[in-house]
């Protein structure tokens, strides 16, 4: 009986080892199954997506040479109409490189900086509302940084004269130099990447962010700590971090003003495309003429500094070629920075008056609502 | 009679003006015309595939979901047939992972690291072909950095002894390690991006090169050059750069390996895609094993340098805080290297048992054909 009563208990048991042993065989032949037809799926969309992409990529080019030859058609006209031509031709020209087609326009910015860190890898967007957060992060990061651009340096000194007695020691600065030299190499990276995906960055802001990053690599190597006389011979960091904390209060004005032109964009944007371009500075005109002072004395006390930097390395006080680069490297800074100041404030005054002149012209203001 | 013929000519002229005029304008409404068309093919286009691969991503994730739901039902059959549904299993799920549905599956690597320099962009590519070319780039840059690796200690250990007499100035070396610091920093981009695109790359790799970018850091920050005792005072210096010439020799034959890896690994997946993960280090056993005594050699050494800089830090021959920290990476550096390379030449050898076992059940070899 009990032999029986343990045989009997096998078998059942059996029979339920068989029964889940097809459910589970099954169940395993049905994902193989479906693992097969996703991966099918996934290849044709992939090849009919590459496919359809270059197609638009044809024609996207082709359209842009069209306009590129017709252009100077235009400028011989000479007439009324000529103007309105070349309006038109503007617009759909602006459509073509700044809409949904843009992604699909080979890009005359190669970025060896990017390929430089980051090997061929593509890094545009094909959505717009992709790009738009590309562009948010970009402004939030520099926000995050233009507070501790404002509270290391202003630490730092303030440390200097309540706990060190006027003497930097060596460690805290250099950690203040390799933060300066990660995040002008993030903000590198990141204007680059905002340039391939379409953005009207100045080529001058990259390069400025360059020569910071060999700034902050050349300061890393610079001996800080010097006694006797170290109040003397830190005059030169000490101006440089008065200057950056004046630097974070001018980034911290540049991103209201930068993001407030954003949000317009993406406003106008929404509404009608076409208005992008001749709106974006439209309510932000005040602030602009509240930003251009201060950038203009930071300018100044940016080269200030380098000439202290070169004319304390011509006496002799401080000998090390460190002191002589970053001199020249914080004057080429200030002069390229007010130039390209100058030219914007400059372009942006030349637009405001043909917004004007255009405003008198109401046979102007078509085509914008049809598309 | 001349007036008439000046306005024969002028009726002319402005007939002429009139008829390239209306050419011109006809243009470029065409030309508007197909931008508009243009642009709505694009922008459909990006929503339809959106929309697509919105739908891929979601079947992918189920897919992956299931497989890992029925893993724990297999283990609990405890039957001969539940290797066989493991393998298919474990083919299903490789298909998922690796094949063109790769793209559609949400990543479980964050990539901080990225984020922290690029921001929230994309680097993760969708066809197979690129990502591959993104692989073979980087190890183009991993074999033209060895060379470099090579010569650059090489170079300053030979003037030292030729020309600065047993002393090193400061800036050559300062050069060389601005040059390991970009080095490294692109090394760990690289890697980062290569782990978004599916790479195997284990994690220690990426942090390996963290810390060499810390080390580097931190050896920019070290004052060089002191008389008198230089040479006793350098001996770190000079073992760093004896270790560097090693180092690169190694990377020179890793890179060896790595490609001929690639390269059977591109040959077998256009032949059978099932194929590449068991096939993949099948040809090239042999020159892992020249490899690996290398490996040890190098990492026993690093770990020598490591100790020498910590004995001199607490001698006090030195007493730079850099000495200590740059001994103690050093050393986490070599521990970390030798545990990793034993893991993995284990997982190869118990990966080869594997392969002489399976190879004994000819029932395994199924399905890799039928895609």
């Amino acid at each position: 009986m009990g032999d029986s009563g343990d045989n009997n208990y096998n078998n059942n048991n059996s029979s339920n080892k068989t029964e889940e042993e097809t459910r589970v065989s099954e169940e395993v032949s049905r994902v193989v199954e479906s693992v097969k037809l996703l991966h099918d799926s996934a290849a044709s969309f992939i090849s009919t997506s590459s496919r359809e992409e270059d197609a638009l990529r044809q024609r996207a080019r082709a359209l842009n040479s069209t306009i590129r030859t017709l252009r100077p058609s235009i400028a011989n006209l000479d007439s009324k109409h000529s103007d309105k031509l070349e309006e038109e031709l503007c617009r759909a020209s602006y459509i073509l490189n700044e809409g949904d087609t843009a992604a699909f326009i080979p890009n005359k910015f190669t970025g060896r900086f990017l390929r430089m860190f980051l090997g061929p890898i593509n890094v545009r967007a094909t959505r717009k509302d992709v790009k738009l957060k590309v562009k948010e992060e970009y402004n939030s990061f520099r926000d995050r940084t233009a507070f501790l651009f404002l509270f290391f340096p202003s630490l730092l000194l303030v440390l200097r004269s309540w706990i060190w007695s006027g003497c930097l020691p060596a460690l805290p600065v250099q950690l203040y130099q390799a933060w300066l030299l990660f995040l002008y190499t993030g903000l590198a990276l990141r204007e680059n990447i905002l340039r391939v995906n379409g953005s009207d960055i100045r080529p001058w802001w990259i390069y400025h962010h360059y020569f910071a990053m060999a700034m902050a690599l050349i300061s890393l190597t610079w001996e800080i700590e010097r006694e006797p006389n170290c109040a003397q011979k830190q005059k030169g960091v000490q101006l440089f971090l008065q200057w950056a904390i004046m630097q974070g209060v001018a980034m911290l004005l540049q991103n209201r003003y930068q993001r407030q032109r954003l949000y317009t964009r993406i406003a106008m944007g929404k509404a009608r495309i076409m208005d992008v371009v001749w709106g974006e500075t439209a309510g932000v005109e005040g602030q602009l003429w509240l930003l251009a002072p201060i950038l203009f004395i930071l300018q100044g006390f940016e080269a200030y500094v380098g000439m202290l930097l070169l004319k304390a390395a011509l006496v002799g006080v401080i000998s090390e070629w460190q002191v002589i680069t970053s001199g020249i490297l914080l004057i080429i800074m200030a002069v390229g920075n007010f130039l390209n100041t100058v030219q914007i404030l400059g372009a942006k005054s030349r637009f405001k008056a043909k917004m004007k002149k255009s405003k008198s012209k109401p046979e102007l203001n078509l085509g914008s609502h049809t598309l």
